[in-house]
């Protein structure tokens, strides 16, 4: 992968940016996080420089008002408008299909939901239930899932795991493969690493793949995902990102930056 | 698939039989179980005829000596001696390797692992923790496994779900599954269908398998798993047998039975 002036060519072209959130602009833990030095700076330069600009998240374990208020508390320039996360685009999916779910996710994401039959449910949509992963809620997630003649589990991303203060937690894929196994069925992932979802950014921000850059720090969900869908992508060294990224068997980034704030004075050089 | 009369040509050569437990022998449910229309008086039968008989179970809410009190409780002639469990299996597969586990169990079964060095886990061992897979005991166990150069996660039977008097519950596999993913690791199974499983129980009877017949109600572990090690094996309309196993795309007992009652029947009048 390209560093610095070597990201000349294809960084000219450049017209958006999409920034993952948690690893990039700070660390999690607990009920708040710690901004990553430089990001809050970076994402004013941004939008200083005239670059479209879209946060996208698989966050999960909040509504995006709340998500937003934690992120304008740690000085970043945020609007609940500029970011893209699975919840709303789960429920695009559940309108549109008539879809009425059985929900195992996070107490504070529930709102989110607010506007959906969940009568008689006919799915199951799992996401970063944190606490709400009891045996007693898995057990009947389950129960509703194996009772359908046709099992639909619409799981909101498929991390493995993430960071805390307090350290490593598993993550909704590992909850989804357990589903998965258990009901013999295949989750269909509404969030990153899923096209669809980097493509409803990539339009809501009016830009072309070719012309934006995806910024993460999860090799595969964000860098790989980014560029199965066209774009070129960064991974920045901080939140999740482990030395053993940069030996990853199918997913190299188009570059490796230190931090956001790093990726941001390249890009702006070359415009 | 044979039924009856069909079953005479190989149900001849039969010398040990190989039982599953649950849903075979009892329904189990909560804190007890009903013993299955015919079985008491079926292993009686069994016993009285001279053929030999071995218990095979993936039961591992309980020690083997808990366990065989609860079904002489409902009238079953069994000894801890008759029976081939995965916690002392797993045993003697830690002891052999030197490695020192992280117990993810129900309370219950951790008795069986008295003897076994437990400090400073260089693997995990999982089972149906029941009660015991809490969002913490879950989070924790990954972290160990997370923490290892070369994560080893032996897995006490790899069962999608089973059916309690108060419903269906996910099995052992469907967390396997879980930890499996998160820290993209492959699980050794130790109890059925693993082959070495099937192997000891047929050694400690002293039958080969071609001479030995597997009767359980679980279709691709007990069935299957048997089959694979030369094994007959008759499935039970009984426990979690559902009539869409019947359909099965890779597995196809050697008879379907309405009971293990039925399958003694047929059996001893071939001898």
């Amino acid at each position: 992968p390209a560093r610095g002036r070597e990201m000349a060519a294809w960084a000219r072209a450049v017209r958006g940016l999409l920034l993952d959130v948690s690893g990039v602009l700070y660390d999690s833990g607990g009920d708040g996080g710690v901004p990553i030095v430089g990001s809050v700076e970076a994402v004013r330069r941004i939008k200083a420089s005239g670059l479209k600009l879209r946060f996208c998240t698989n966050e999960t374990q909040a509504t995006r008002e709340k998500f937003v208020k934690k992120l304008q508390g740690m000085g970043f320039d945020i609007s609940v408008a500029e970011v893209t996360a699975p919840a709303p685009a789960a429920c695009r999916i559940l309108k549109e299909r008539s879809l009425r779910p059985h929900l195992l996710v996070h107490n504070d994401l529930v709102p989110e939901f607010a506007e959906i039959d969940k009568a008689n449910p006919n799915c199951v949509v799992i996401g970063d239930a944190a606490e709400n992963f009891t045996y007693a809620n898995l057990n009947e997630a389950f129960r509703v899932l194996i009772g359908m003649e046709k099992p639909v589990l619409i799981s909101l991303g498929r991390g493995r795991y993430y960071k805390e203060t307090d350290g490593l937690k598993l993550d909704v894929g590992a909850y989804m493969k357990a589903l998965e196994y258990a009901c013999d069925v295949q989750a269909e992932v509404v969030g990153k690493p899923a096209k669809a979802f980097f493509e409803s950014a990539l339009a809501e921000m009016g830009v072309p793949p070719q012309e934006a850059i995806m910024i993460g720090d999860d090799i595969v969900n964000d860098v790989g995902g980014a560029q199965r869908c066209g774009m070129r992508a960064l991974q920045v060294r901080t939140g999740k990102y482990r030395p053993c990224d940069e030996n990853h068997p199918h997913v190299k980034p188009d570059a490796y930056v230190n931090n956001l704030a790093e990726a941001v004075d390249i890009i702006l050089q070359q415009l």
